[in-house]
C-alpha cells in the first residue's frame, strides 16, 4: 500500500467557470475505516456535470462540499481492509466517495459493483454505474417515448445522452439529437443510429429542429436548459414530455438566469416538465443494468468512454464537461481492475 | 323574440392592456340554424382570463378568433328552434359560444346544462360548467394533494383558485392563499376556511410565503406565474407538484416574458410542472359535478358570483379579470332564467 495519499479539496467556490484555485491537490494521511466502514482504494474517479453542482453553495439535491473538504465524485475502488460484514477485501464497490486515492466508505455511501461478465468494470462502472440507469429511468419513467414518436435529445453526444437517442431508437422512435461538433454529429448519427443530428454551434437551432421534427416533438429530453429548451418548447406537441436531467448551460453562470421563454406553451400544450435525479431510483438499479447489459450484449446500446490517467489530472478534466470537450463518458483512471 | 342581435366583434388584437377599440358591438340579424344546429338566446356570458388568450394570435390550445369575427366565450342559453334531435326548445345548454344575443350551437359545441336540483341555473353554469371543473381535476389529477401536505394558490380568492383551496382543505391539506386586497385575504380566510392568506399587493411575498409555509410548499397550483410562481418554487419540497391552470401575469405583456429564475430547482428538487386545460377531461365532467354538487350541499364548497347586467357591458366587465377588481366568478347576465 502506498504511504502517500493523495486528495483534492473544495477551496473556494467556482465564480462562473471552473478555475485551477478552486481546489487544491494535498498528500494525506491513509484514513483509518471506524466500525461499520472500510477503506478503498480508488480505481476510477466518474467526471459529471453535477460535481460543479456540488461545488456551489445554491439549493441542490444534496448538500454542497464544505469548503476545504475532499471534493465529492461517483468512485470505483477496490476495498483493502474492511470493518464491516458487507464488504471483503478485494471487493469492487461504487457509489459516492471523493476524489482521493485512499478513502472510507460504508453500506450506506457505495454498495458492490456486481458480476460484469464479460464487460470491463471501466466499462460497466462508466456506463451502469450512473449514466445508463439515468438514461434508462428517466426516460423511459418520465419520458414515457411511445414508438413512432418524436424524441429528441440535447448533449447528445455526453454520457446520457448517447444512452438516451440508443435507448429511444431501441422503443421505435424517431430520435433527433443535438451536439457541439460536426464529429460528435457525425458519431451519433453514423454510430449510434439517430435519425438526424444538429450542431447546435453551427446551425440555426430552431430552424434544423423544425426541419428534424415534421411531426412536432412528443419528447424533449433536456441536458441543457437555455435557449435550446425554448427552441423546443416551440415544437412540443400536446401532451409532451420534458424529462429534465441536467441544465448544464446554467452551471458555470454568474448572473441570475430566466427560464424559457416560451413557459406559456406549458400550459398551452399541456405539457409536463419534470426533474431527474438517479439518487431516487437506486432500489431500482437491477432494472436498469439487466437492460442496459442485455442490449449491449444484442449490439444495440454502445458507449464510449473519455478516459484521462492519473487523480492529478481531474481538475483539468473536469473543465471539459463545459467546453463539450469530452466525447462520451468523462472518466480518471487512477488503477486499472 | 327581439328581431335584434347584438353582437361583440374582434376588431383588433390587443397589445398589452384589452382597450375599448379591440371589441365592436353590432346590430346584426338573427341567424338561421342549419341541419344539426340549434338557435339559441344567451342567458349568461361568462368572463374567463383565456378570452385574452383567444384574443391574440399567439400559440394557444384552440385557434385564436378570427379578425372581425364574432367574440369567443363560455356560454349558457336557452334553445327556441332546433334542427337537431339533441336539443328541444327550452333546452338550457351551456358550451364554448359567442359574445351574441342569439347564436348558432350544435352538440360539437354546446351541451344540456342538466339537472341542477335546488341550485339556480345562474349559480350552476358560474360553478358547475368550468371553474369548478377546473379546479376539481387540475387540483386532484395533477397536483395530487395528500392528507397533511401545503397547498399554496393564487388569484386565491378568483373562480377557480377559491375552489381550489375549499377542495384542499376538504382533502385536509394546510392551505395558504395569495390575493390582491385584503377584502379579498380576509373572504378566504374567514369565509373559505384557508389557513393563511397573503396580499400580494402589500406584503413581501417570499417572506409571507416562508412564514405561512414552515414544511415548505408541496403542491402550488397557479394560476399566474411571474414572480410568485418564482417565491413559490424557491420553498417546493422534494417531488413538489406545480399544475398550471394560468399564467395570468403574462397574457397582457407585449415584451417577451422570461420562464421562472428558479427553473434550476425543478431538476434539484425534482418537481413536476404540468399544464391543464379543461377541455381535454370534458368526458370526465360528471365525476367533477357529482362532487362538486355534493360538497356544495355539505355546505364545504362556496362560491361568489360578480355578476354584470347587460350584454353591452362585456367588454368593460373583461377587463377586470386582468386588473385584480372581481370578486368571485365574473358573468355577464343577458336574461335570467
Amino acid at each position: 500500500m502506498s504511504e502517500s495519499n493523495r486528495v483534492w479539496r473544495l477551496r473556494k467556490r467556482p465564480v462562473g467557470d471552473i478555475t485551477d484555485d478552486v481546489l487544491s491537490l494535498e498528500n494525506e494521511a491513509i484514513p483509518e475505516p471506524g466500525e461499520g466502514e472500510c477503506l478503498f482504494q480508488l480505481n476510477y474517479l466518474s467526471l459529471d456535470p453535477t460535481n460543479r453542482i456540488w461545488m456551489s453553495d445554491i439549493e441542490q439535491y444534496m448538500p454542497p462540499v464544505e469548503l476545504d473538504a475532499p471534493m465529492r465524485g461517483v468512485v470505483c475502488g477496490t476495498v483493502i481492509k474492511s470493518n464491516t460484514p458487507a464488504f471483503k477485501e478485494g471487493d469492487i464497490v461504487s457509489g459516492i466517495g471523493s476524489w482521493a486515492d485512499y478513502q472510507i466508505g460504508s453500506p450506506e455511501t457505495v454498495g458492490l459493483l456486481g458480476d460484469t461478465g464479460d464487460v470491463p468494470v471501466i466499462d460497466a462502472f462508466g456506463t451502469l454505474a450512473l449514466v445508463g440507469p439515468s438514461a434508462y429511468f428517466c426516460l423511459l419513467d418520465i419520458g414515457e417515448p411511445k414508438a413512432g414518436e418524436t424524441v429528441v435529445v440535447s448533449a447528445a453526444a455526453g454520457a446520457v445522452g448517447s444512452l438516451v437517442g440508443q435507448i429511444a431508437k431501441i422503443k421505435g422512435c424517431h430520435v433527433v439529437g443535438l451536439a457541439g461538433s460536426d464529429e460528435k454529429c457525425q458519431w451519433i448519427k453514423d454510430d449510434l443510429g439517430f435519425d438526424e443530428a444538429i450542431n447546435y454551434k453551427t446551425e440555426n437551432v430552431p430552424e434544423a429542429l423544425a426541419q428534424a421534427c415534421p411531426n412536432g416533438i412528443d419528447v424533449y429530453f433536456d441536458n441543457v436548459g437555455g435557449k435550446i429548451l425554448d427552441a423546443c418548447l416551440k415544437l412540443m406537441n400536446l401532451f409532451g414530455r420534458i424529462p429534465t436531467c441536467g441544465l448544464i448551460s446554467q452551471y458555470n453562470t454568474t448572473e441570475p438566469v430566466p427560464g424559457p421563454y416560451n413557459y406559456d406553451l406549458i400550459l398551452m400544450h399541456r405539457l409536463k416538465i419534470q426533474g431527474f435525479i438517479i439518487l431516487d431510483y437506486m432500489d431500482r438499479y437491477p432494472e436498469a443494468t439487466e437492460a442496459l447489459v442485455r442490449w449491449m450484449d444484442e449490439g444495440k446500446l454502445k458507449a464510449r468512454l473519455d478516459v484521462s490517467d492519473g487523480l492529478e489530472t481531474a481538475l483539468q478534466t473536469v473543465k471539459k464537461l463545459y467546453t463539450g470537450e469530452n466525447t462520451g463518458k468523462l472518466m480518471v483512471r487512477v488503477k486499472d481492475v
